[in-house]
């Protein structure tokens, strides 16, 4: 870990995943939020929106390998692909991040957060939320698409010696999969319970939810939060254990 | 075949056909089930997923170079390019990686089955059923959308020497192509059967059905089950031949 | 011209423009004809649809650059890029691949042909109708789309020295491009006329649906036919000639 | 800036902005005017064409970067990679190749300009407009939609040594993923002002809007034109700005 600047390391994950959740809340916003020129544009635009937010993220975030998301950090850190330093440094700012883009996704959106009559649609913006809630089922619903999404990236991504000072990871080269993978997991996965898939993407923008002075807002649904935040770190450890064996990842 | 470790082939298929199941029932469910965020989402939605589908599954099944379609792997085998034992290792592979998949989508959507109820929505999510039932002129579809597959996938892809133990083959640099070669093929000709294009992906998630202690199922259609078996097989022969004269195919 | 073998280049253009037509068509009949799955699948299903047709023809038609398209082939001839015999191979072997390709959508939607009751939506998935009829806008309308379409491709596919017998052209690697323009410019400039934008796509499937003994068709729009073929030659040359100079080409 | 032609840059820049705002400007034609075949398209089709049509446009604009905007011309020259005069001949062949893209899609799209009853639709195909007007507000959002434009491009984008005589820049290896850039600020970030985030898109359609003699047309609403010119510089500028400490520009 000689060569790793552990701060340029932290913004490189502020960066990226600011601008995932800035553009991920912000397709939200556009389909749920009152006259909006989105209004009402469908699941599809939404799964595609999210994943164009994490290309976007990734393609800002070459320095720490745009891990973006606590799970995909639990991985590389079970992998043994990056130390316990850089996984706390890298999930501090991976919520940091989250924070700042729903904050700029609430500025962007200010007038519709203002004219838009149900909290639970403001809300639904910023975190997500399960379509039948049940916290074992959404539980698992979320360990699933995370399964996914982490062993996913584990087969295509080349992670190199990240543990010893290269950064390397999930750059540039990889956006565009890692973008059409989120797509696909939305469409396929996100129907229960919104897909989250990373508790930072859920956490952040929940906090800032709770702190932004929004009109008319509602409850920020602090008994499902745990749902989003848990589900994720269990499918992104279950995904390092089965790649090791079922990848030959070295 | 002296290199081909069967066990680590068979685990690829299985593993690879796992996730493409599970993604490709994953959008149908949340397309058609009661109460999901993508209820109502559109036929190009269905389409997007299942492609995507595919491109996650090609990534995590490279050591067998990815088949994952009986259809694929008829036409491998008669192009001369797997054997015997390696195509009879591959269908169950596939077939076993189906039913799992089928389960897992079933656990991630359990409470909308629960809450869904219409059968034949719930059987939809697991297998393909006809628009307009009429089995000879859904065979002729099945063969068609199957030969496109085939025959466009061995247009692009190349599959080395497999025959003497190098898996090679499909791939993740052409997971983007197949993959939308796929979302192509089920916009195109998906209208009347819903293209299972697959036996595998067809018979494995119906098994799945017919087993699952699913709340309020009605029945699995084994009369119709032949067709998307049969039909994909005969399309895939006749790809890897026409391909042997129309493509150079040395 | 020495190296070229005009049975294998006109193989490759009918077997190009058979996969073109075949899926393009076939997207029309999956959003148009009645009790298909797609049925109402909208417009932009319809755009990636011909788009990813495309994709599907330049893959399987290597050998002879993959022109595909009679306006491509014009803008190649004045470009000096083909000879006079090499287009003339492949404009015949593009209507016939097109007529084709429309039979076989035809076999793959029949059931669905037969229930349909519009006569004009029949026609409407073999070629294309203006929506507001007028044969000098409409004219107009598949000049532009032409031009983009004849133009941007010289911007990206590199042709080589076809004129001395390398067929070369927009091979495989570029399909992914030309894909992409073929989705962009249905959704932008496809409103008006359906954006034939390649006199084959239209004529040859108007052939078809003329001989085929189609349940309840009306009429084949003959007093139309002329206009996607005139304009996508229009269209061609005048990309040909603005590439000459707005692009470098050597 | 020796080998820089600026009269090949100039003609670059017409010819590429031209296409990005004819097919960007035809996308909303489409969906919007009266009796088109992608009326009521949806905002994702809207997406995905302005999208391709910046694809397309960078694909015809190799020489000069294909820049197509002025936000990023000036984000060009605050980070040094182009001297004032290519900025001054970049944005002036942009403002002149969006007037000369408007006209196009007005002559594509004429028929449907004639049947449109609705003053503001045709308005809309040239000129974005806020959802809820409310100029700091729409001001703010601009800003944020082409920061994220600029910035991103900014970190995958190879501008080389401009300043110093060689072009470069966007060109069309980078043109996949800037398309998919504006897919998605598009889908997450346009729905409370339609996404100007370039000034030459909307101001050049605005002036051709005031000066074609379009059947029933209204008031080309020349109070809100400053916001998507004024707000997309500050974007760039903050941009370009931001990432010479976040991005690791060299």
């Amino acid at each position: 870990m000689t060569d790793v600047n552990l701060g340029l390391y932290f913004l490189s994950e502020v960066v990226g995943t600011g601008m995932l959740v800035l553009l991920g809340c912000g397709v939200v916003a556009n389909v749920a939020l009152t006259k909006t020129k989105g209004n009402s544009g469908g699941f599809l635009m939404v799964n595609w929106g999210w994943g164009l937010a994490v290309f976007a993220g990734v393609l800002v975030s070459a320095y720490s390998g745009a891990q973006l998301n606590p799970a995909v950090s639990l991985g590389l850190l079970l992998a043994g692909k990056i130390v316990i330093m850089q996984f706390l440094v890298a999930i501090a700012a991976q919520l940091v991040g989250a924070i700042l883009g729903a904050i700029l996704c609430w500025a962007a959106y200010r007038q519709h957060f203002d004219a838009e009559e149900d909290p639970a649609a403001k809300l639904g913006v910023f975190s997500t939320g399960p379509a039948i809630r049940s916290y074992g089922a959404n539980l698992v619903t979320e360990i699933i698409g995370t399964f996914v999404l982490v062993f996913v990236i584990f087969a295509f991504a080349d992670y190199g010696d990240i543990e010893v000072g290269t950064p390397g990871g999930l750059g540039p080269l990889t956006a565009i999969p890692v973008a059409l993978l989120v797509v696909g997991i939305g469409a396929s996965l996100g129907g229960p319970t919104g897909y989250a898939i990373n508790p930072a993407r859920d956490l952040g923008p929940r906090i800032a939810h709770a702190i932004l002075p929004i009109k008319g807002k509602g409850s920020s649904d602090w008994g499902y939060a745990w749902v989003p935040v848990v589900g994720p770190l269990i499918g992104g450890a279950i995904a390092a254990g089965v790649a090791s064996f079922a990848l030959n990842l070295s």
